[in-house]
């Protein structure tokens, strides 16, 4: 089934104990199309500044990832920077410009508002709403949010919890949105804001998704050289909705399998900076390191 | 098949954001053999003081536990204090009293040197070398050990890790023995220093096992309400040893099931003080948390 992302293409800064790239090609929406990619068509709805090289678009669509949504506004692209310490779990953001995404108005096109799966990258939970209210009825939908959200936007994000069928956030994250420091207790509690399913991910410690008839809960791939952690997230939900789309189901099973794909595909992306490592990525990359996954944590 | 452990019998005084609990009954093996005795019948060596309460060795019997080995010394018995934050992950010594422990010389009965299953409890490592060489063919050793050891006397853990079959660590511990940050190198580097097995405990995020012919991860149980954490990794090894030393096997699958047997131990020990909560779970309760379990980490 068709799948639909909206959100971020970025050019990013990292900076890692090892090594600086600069400029290089990121952003929420283009990690989880490349994430995505191996499953379904990611249809990809995001702004770009004049400066955003028709290079990169060619390489995004080489991935078999739908560009007709993506709109040239004048100006210059997002821009981040971020710093990561020895231990990867510390990230200083250096900078961020948002440029042209600071007035991004979500335009879905004509030809994708029949999308029925829909990921919802971290934006200001009004343009996310926006941008949903424009598809005509989706399967399911996910939404990815941050802590400035949190703190800035909440009756807005608030809206949107009632509009989305899962949220996915860090542990960080879903300590702010509930008060609660114990994770189950806090993915409870987002519970009763609206979605019906909630995705946890603790990094390195892996993810848990939780919902009315599910809990699953995985540990990481075990990466043993991290490169860059930047995109690893929007990877993981890239897995998750892109082998819902394909399988084009939602039932609990389903979800658990998804898990197992989004796992698979944020430990490849940690294993090289921006999109170098996600990207030559086939199926059956993805299904070989599943099954070793599978085999490592089979009772 | 027979289960030996030797370590500490203590009286603990703990402190957590909600309460403060003095001289209650806790050390190693202590929690080791409150959590096997669903599973085995545990054989204890250690040594208390004049002090300890004949009261807490009836307990203890009551249990299940074969207390055969536990000498009584002049002196009073080991003491220790700690202090919890409230994110649970920060923990404080607040004192350590050796008391007799300081001159442990481990005797193991002769009744007990046939015991196929051994856990050593953190201890200097020539005691638990020392205690180790007087049983006479075990099946599978397994020691554990913490930071003091590995910065103090690390010939001597050297030469302990050279004995036993297994070593079981906290990732702090698995760094500083290792000199690597990734967990996963750290593991496979421990393996390289002699035991056939590592189990490398994350606390809330579980645990995982790898060996030569097994790599076996699994999230810590969902509690919602820690009460107090203390023990809850020498739980984990009771469990896990006693389901070894019930099944009589070591192959993958058992040390796979061990694991899942060890995690709901731990669920267990941390919901109350002391061994409250671990004390009053039978054989029934282990295996309806199991299932859950279980159906939490199932594909």
């Amino acid at each position: 089934m068709s799948l639909l992302a909206i959100g971020t293409l970025a050019y990013d800064t990292v900076e890692t104990v090892q090594e600086k790239r600069e400029d290089q090609l990121g952003g929420s929406a283009v990690y989880f199309a490349v994430a995505a990619a191996p499953f379904a068509r990611p249809r990809l709805v995001g702004v770009v500044g004049k400066d955003f090289e028709r290079g990169d678009i060619a390489r995004l669509e080489s991935c078999g990832i739908d560009c007709a949504g993506v709109e040239v506004a004048e100006g210059a692209t997002f821009r981040w920077g971020g710093r990561y310490e020895a231990d990867w779990n510390t990230r200083v953001t250096t900078f961020t410009h948002l440029n042209v995404f600071e007035s991004f108005d979500p335009k879905v096109p004509e030809h994708y508002r029949d999308s029925a799966f829909v990921f919802l990258a971290n934006a200001h939970p009004e343009v996310q709403l926006k941008a949903l209210l424009q598809v005509e009825r989706p399967t399911f939908t996910l939404a990815d949010t941050m802590n400035l959200w949190i703190d800035v936007a909440r009756p807005a994000l608030d809206e949107l919890l009632r509009h989305v069928d899962g949220l996915i956030l860090n542990d960080e994250e879903a300590r702010m949105l509930t008060g609660e420091r114990n994770l189950i207790r806090a993915a409870q509690q987002v519970l009763g804001l609206g979605p019906r399913y909630v995705i946890l991910k603790k990094g390195e410690h892996g993810a848990f998704l939780m919902g009315g008839d599910a809990h699953f809960s995985l540990p990481a791939y075990p990466v043993t050289d991290v490169v860059d952690p930047t995109g690893a997230g929007d990877s993981f939900a890239g897995g998750f909705m892109g082998y819902l789309a394909e399988r084009g189901s939602v039932a609990p099973d389903s979800l658990r399998a998804a898990m197992l794909y989004g796992t698979v595909t944020a430990s490849f992306c940690v294993q090289g900076f921006s999109i170098e490592d996600l990207s030559r990525r086939g199926r059956r990359d993805v299904e070989e390191r599943a099954s070793d996954l599978k085999s490592i944590v089979t009772l």
